[in-house]
């Protein structure tokens, strides 16, 4: 699952230039590099309480915080990079996350996390999928609004 | 993962109106009214592939069709209703599919689909699920700018 919507994602960004990831559709829109930023952040944020079996401090937190909650911060501190530095922090973080999963077993993954009882490892790595996905969903809608987009695709 | 993705979907559009359902963002826009037409009418052609194991006839298809593909036919035909209506259709079909799965183990999930062989009906059912969350993101963005929203809500 983690696995087929990075595909979906990584298609729906494919070939942006800066100005297409930094564009905001309103006042109130994030951009499709601060959604993509956000991706990496939860997947970040799920490690540390899934396999660290520890909740976030404020110092985990605080360089994720602008991808993680998006809005004002956001836009005003996730912009101006190239699609291959967000790619890139895609695929570190997924890196991680694979490498951790091999070292764990589907009882493991089926029981409440330490950290966070309320779930457990498996419904937390859905739901990094699931957040993904429907940001997705946000981003194939924006990426068809690009301003200039029809004349160059 | 499908009671899931449900549950988050039918939050996205808890008292909408019919003008609210209705309402194109722009020319391009589906509406959300026809976004949950989208969502029922998904599921029902996976209940043919997986539980009748046969491909969709265009007999089967043709009521689902504006639904299925959306955009302009949607956009005509997928309008006036009331959000109960719209949620009748997702209930009911929810309903048949939960009952077929009741009716069948885990082996017959992880086989390949004998009308559509390059999935098995695990994947087919995670992609329902998936697609309805990817729209489900855009339902989200929708709703924050339907007209007079802030006034209401």
């Amino acid at each position: 699952m983690l696995t087929y919507a990075r595909k979906g994602l990584l298609h729906a960004v494919d070939g942006l230039t800066r100005d297409d990831l930094d564009h905001l559709h309103d006042s109130q829109s994030n951009s499709i590099g601060a959604l993509l930023a956000h991706a990496t952040a939860v997947e970040r944020w799920y490690q540390i309480v899934s396999f660290d079996e520890r909740k976030p401090t404020s110092a985990d937190e605080a360089p994720l915080l602008a991808a993680l909650d998006l809005g004002d911060p956001g836009r005003r501190e996730l912009r101006g990079r190239e699609l291959v530095g967000y790619l890139d922090d895609l695929s570190e973080a997924r890196r991680d996350t694979l490498a951790a999963l091999a070292l764990r077993d589907d009882d493991w993954r089926e029981r409440p996390l330490k950290a966070m009882p309320e779930m457990n490892a498996h419904w937390a790595w859905f739901h990094v999928a699931e957040d993904e996905i429907s940001h997705r969903g946000q981003i194939h809608w924006l990426r068809k609004r690009l301003p200039g987009r029809e004349r160059r695709s």
